[in-house]
């Protein structure tokens, strides 16, 4: 593989004290602005939390995990519709935006804006971490952030000055994810061959003994990402689709 | 604004003929794995559509946009928690991912992967360009790329190098993206003020002459984005989360 930038990167979840210039920040979400958007339609906005805080506060909707209790701002990005239907309203023409796909639209704008955030903040040696709680607490955040109709978070970025690196966790192999021309399904060999590089990571099998379990897959079913907790965000997060308007 | 790669960027809709190498390709979607995903659980795949006939009836799906018709490949990244879940069962362990939170952890996923390959194929000078369209028919380009349950496309990209490129579409200043520690709504003032750099734009003018109406608002939502479109296409998308499991 091409050893470059992108070969490279790995997410920070250690920041040292340093701040990041509020010039260089602004700079980097202008940029970023010019990432594909749907219909330059430009659905979505950035919540900047950098007073102390509101970032503790909204560290611990984000369960208090380090990145987001260590860094110098949280990006919170959402997806809105608001602001596109508010401009329709004073134009002249009646916003049609209160359903389910134009969730999808905002929401995949706003993620490709962030994706977009972290290249070129990474590329400025800035380090990042994506918080993926977002959706856990995703009602509770909007409350703090006083979110209105037809803004709902959909990613959020903890940001700053990289006090150490990690190294950079395994990946499967390429021919896992590519399927030429059709998707051809994966049977128990392939699976257990093309995850091999996850199950025999000593890294990994050290995480199986210390939470007592056989397999590394029963750690993400039975303690990462169970069945009860998916089920329960399923439901707050589809709530508050509802009371935002976009079901 | 820093001018840069980022501030410069642009999509391509116009290919040449020249053909992207099959090995450039899967470097970049390699290069790209390595973008954040949640968990490290890569819940993503990417199809890919080189072949003519497959191309065309791909196309079609795409409404002959001529980005998708004329390019060297057509992308079909698909949020994929089939995979994952076949892995969990041949490691003695309950998947528990048919759920509406995991399929927005599984977009969230692809659409970073998605983003990360846009930017790395740009910068090797290959030219993208998203096909927003991918909702529209989500369940016949499921159909026809043999997608199994747990696997719903959410983003669609053409490749090929361009023949020619298009201007800088205008975007909104950065400060109707911003809010400082808590969403500041907008007021009809304020908004008809961050929008005029679209209502005054002269070739958004012509548009809305080209297209009978009185406002650039108007023609998106009567006639790119409409209601009864956006109403139809939620229900088919939700639709498909249903008959994939994901709901």
């Amino acid at each position: 593989m091409k050893q470059d930038y992108f070969s490279k990167r790995v997410s920070v979840r250690n920041y040292s004290d340093k701040i990041i210039p509020e010039s260089q920040l602004t700079s980097i979400i202008e940029r970023a602005m010019r990432a594909p958007t749907c219909g330059n339609m430009q659905l979505y906005s950035v919540i900047l939390t950098k007073d102390l805080q509101k970032k503790q506060r909204l560290a611990e909707l984000h369960f208090n995990q380090p990145a987001a209790t260590g860094c110098d701002t949280i990006l919170t990005i959402c997806a809105d519709f608001n602001r596109f239907s508010k401009w329709c309203k004073a134009s002249d023409a009646e916003p049609c935006y209160s359903n389910f796909h134009s969730f999808i639209m905002a929401m995949t704008d706003a993620v490709i804006f962030t994706q977009q955030i972290v290249t070129i903040a990474e590329q400025e040696g800035i380090g990042t971490c994506y918080l993926g709680t977002v959706n856990y607490n995703a009602s509770e955040i909007s409350d703090l952030l006083d979110l209105p109709r037809l803004v709902v978070p959909v990613a959020s970025l903890s940001l700053g000055f990289p006090a150490s690196l990690e190294a950079q966790p395994e990946r499967l192999p390429v021919n896992a994810i590519i399927h030429k021309e059709k998707y051809v399904d994966y049977d128990e060999k392939r699976v257990t061959e093309l995850f091999k590089v996850k199950d025999e990571n000593p890294e990994n099998i050290h995480f199986i003994k210390e939470n007592g379990k056989k397999t590394l897959a029963q750690v993400f079913t039975d303690i990462r990402y169970p069945k009860n907790t998916n089920e329960s965000v399923s439901e707050s997060f589809h709530r508050l689709l509802d009371n935002k308007g976009f079901i």
